[in-house]
């Protein structure tokens, strides 16, 4: 049977996605509530290891669930990675008492997490935190709905310059091995092709569908492109259109680290405040080691060390649904 | 057998909500790439039945996806709750051939619909748009999650000014018969307390919890309302707590219709858009007077007049995380 | 011949603004340079008052230039007015050996600081601070741009949806002694008339111009009424037009404290940053006693008794081209 | 004494810029408030050479005021600048009767205006549309408010990523000639340095900048390039950064062609709307071949010919303002 939880460390980890602050709002705030300490942890598992950890009250959390960014900051470590680097780690949390742990981010995370546990019988408990939405075991990652939010905005603003000018524009999104932000911001802004990583592009096709449009006349030509897609990021996608188009006035834009900042989304404040809520409870019951996630609006757990990355099967009649909307 | 369908129109009605346009785009071209001639009616029924219908190509629908808002304008009909109207709309369907209905608003405008098709088996699909999120069937309607950014926005401006001069708000939202949006908005906030219709208001709850944080000087105080809880809207909300709370510096906020506006979101777009795609998909399949929603991110069909407003059965836990974040 | 200065205090006074944290920064960090040390007061004069003051450096003003609301909050102070309440004061000052001070606000908080500094002997440097723009001697006050750029982005909406069902909307903007929020919003919004305190609003001359665009069949109508309109703030009016525009589907929208928050302008950012700057400038060159302003986009000062409430004399063909351009 | 002008053109040429619908809106309609006839000419000086004119009303720029591009689209012409094409635009409208022109865009676009109206005897008014904000005779140009705070929006959301992160950031902005953009957005998001065109860059000053703030811990730092400073853009000087700071971690971001879209600000729409009723109020009295600015506020007229581009004196004190405000 597994010893009560007393006092428990958040930190969030690996990069930064909106959201992260309502999460760590929602672990102070529920933890206290509970009658546990709680202790803020700086950037990552490195504070861990530089002994960076600090008292944390309900007041350390006001007005932070609004806040792009992270208040404890973030960063990968490379030390947690070795034996040494964790074995100071638990020295520092034992000084203090620290029996729990609550990690926010993406997979890679999770596997420091778990092995650390392994090895110090720390209980973990992961929360999703990563604007790319490839981590299985959830439909909701903390940060996607902000993203996807932030590229359709920044397409929309294209979109009026590409219509005065009668423009094609590659507009290359966020997502090195997925494409959901591609997806999604493609289909919300009505472009005509989306390019990922989790499907061959076919250029022909590409191009084929570009030049029957520019005989239609149609107003605005929107290429939305994965920055991991196998073809190439936006300036490999538009040099390659360039060079077979050369009648078309064609622009690139790399949407770029806009895309991690700014408030928050409804959405993601909520699934962070849930998911935070939630992985007291789960400290304190008893289920260790899991990570948070939601599946069909039910908050559902899952091993840490199965949290990994997934290429979620979407439904490939989203690929269809944007070419024919796009007519 | 169903006879196969030619000629479509649609149509919004009841009150608008962000993403009809996109609605409405992958309905026309939906349609248009299927082969169907595709009609737009103007304000809801009652362009069927003043005749006030007109033919768009792909072109008509360009550059709308974005734009909150319909272009097809909408509006509430008595006269189509009158066989008379209803049989002066059929005619003017009839005269121009066309053989299929879809229809994007809520329930009221789906037993409209229902009726039609019962008195003259013209098929009809149902889209659900509405800002209130309640209607049975579907776990997204078109507008809820735009509608509730926009009241999250607005309520985070709220907090800049309740912050610099510590003052309560009591901010109502739209909600008339659901707390959908106040307990969506309330929750991302991180207000003390929200009232909504579906839980009996307790006011001497509401009253020792504020007092209590008076005490610990909590920085923001914040109480969101349902226009339609049953204790009365922000106004009536507002004057109990300066009747009982003199010492308070309160403050009534009425958000009001700018919910109703604006650009949609990227999910409003998204779920608009799949759902348009799949009307027409049904009307082609014989899959006919059924409401088009998603549960579970799975398109699901259910007949129109079974698509009532519900009280989704939210899980209790929200309204105690509300209370135990806003600590 | 004046004294040098060495400690500053800096407060917020009256109304809060977007881009009051922008000044703060700029009086902060400009003094630090300076080699004055700085200190916060808390919540208007009420903070010298009841000694809640604080040692600032530079880091105390990190990562606020864009946040709206006031990191000092803010209050009127009735104690202030009283001669034992500012004497409170200067004995605050004066164990700190604080010899100046920014004061950030209205002319009602000018006029206290002009009079403590005829007390007392320390110098005072006024800076512009409310949405309302109706103070002599500066073309800009802080948290104007904001304010009306949220009014214009809320009245985009309710545009959206009063289009949506061919309503009349009557908008209530802030502006209880001017009309300034009311005319920019109105004339950036389409809106057919702006009604405030500077002129008489005809009304027979308004319903008559409603009547012919409704006539017309025009797409949207929008009134923006200015809460201090001497016929009335956005109440009245509407129920005046509703009494006597009977066929007319008339709604009222009042705008409220959304007006007085979010992240600043850049141009409210850029005012209250070079104001802030030239306040110690101002201080450090025996220039005392002042308001910072900018006329003409020159840094201007003018005695702090001076600085009162002003009608700035707006070219009356700006009501004529709202008028005009409505058609 | 000219003769009387009773027909009218209006068009966009050269890059885009928000707020140029609302210029559109209001020449057209201010226009046929006088009795006028108006046309709207598309895609620039092209659709004066390629006969695409047509007739506009006031419907034609209901609802456009409020929206990003240019609804006559714009191009550059070739063409124009040839003898011949500008007798093929003549001629175009002459057949129409048109006998006056309302052009706005940027001063390359007012050059052709006036060898035009040099040759034709068509009197051309200019209305300075760019974002640049780098045309001699106006203390405002039509999209220069809206760019600067898209820029601000999105370094904001930038600054969350490189809070969290401890990153410094090069972040590239527009302005080929001009380094207004980056001077407003530089100030109004706390950048550290704001490299621009008008002054050379010290790089051992800026690296030395950077070294002092690194060894303070500084949370956020940011350095705003323009596009066209004479060192190069943020590629260059992000490469020179890297190579000279290789212990920071140094991202850049482009932040390219967002800039040129998205709803007009309040300020926009306002110079828009006074420029556009001023445009056509100059054809009628006489006032032709002008450039309509605004200095002081107050509307300015220059020769056409004289309207070129202009390194406005901005006061130095700006980039004394920024590095002190970034200690």
């Amino acid at each position: 049977m597994s010893k009560k939880v007393t006092k428990i460390g958040v930190l969030t980890s690996g990069g930064d996605a909106p959201g992260m602050n309502a999460a760590i709002r929602a672990v102070v705030r529920t933890g206290i509530y509970n009658g546990l300490e709680v202790y803020g942890i700086m950037r990552g598992y490195n504070g861990m290891i530089e002994d960076d950890i600090f008292h944390m009250d309900n007041k350390s959390v006001a007005n932070i669930i609004q806040r792009g960014g992270t208040i404890l900051k973030t960063a990968r470590s490379k030390e947690f990675m070795e034996a040494a680097g964790r074995q100071k780690a638990y020295e520092n949390l034992r000084k203090r008492g620290i029996d729990g742990l609550v990690v926010i981010g993406g997979d890679g995370s999770f596997r420091g997490a778990q092995r650390f546990s392994n090895e110090f019988d720390i209980p973990c408990i992961g929360l999703p935190g990563t604007i790319d939405k490839d981590i299985a075991g959830t439909d909701y990652t903390i940060g996607f709905d902000t993203a996807v939010n932030t590229a359709v905005e920044a397409i929309d603003k294209i979109r009026d310059t590409a219509d005065a000018h009668d423009r094609l524009f590659v507009v290359e999104v966020m997502g090195r091995d997925a494409g959901y932000i591609a997806l999604h911001s493609g289909l919300a802004t009505g472009a005509e092709s989306v390019l990922i990583p989790e499907t061959r592009t076919d250029v022909e096709d590409l191009i084929s569908g570009l030049t029957e449009k520019e005989k239609r006349k149609k107003l605005v030509n929107l290429v939305v492109v994965a920055e991991g897609d196998e073809m190439g990021g936006g300036s490999e996608i538009g040099k390659i259109l360039k060079n077979r188009l050369p009648n078309m006035d064609i622009r690139i834009s790399i949407l770029g680290h806009i895309q991690r900042g700014g408030a928050p989304s409804c959405q993601d404040r909520i699934i962070a405040s849930r998911m935070g809520y939630h992985a007291v409870e789960s400290l304190l019951s008893g289920r260790h080691n899991v990570m948070v996630g939601i599946v069909d609006d039910k908050m559902h757990y899952i091993p840490l060390d199965t949290a990994v990355k997934e290429k979620q099967a979407f439904t490939s009649d989203w690929l269809k649904i944007i070419k024919i909307l796009a007519s």
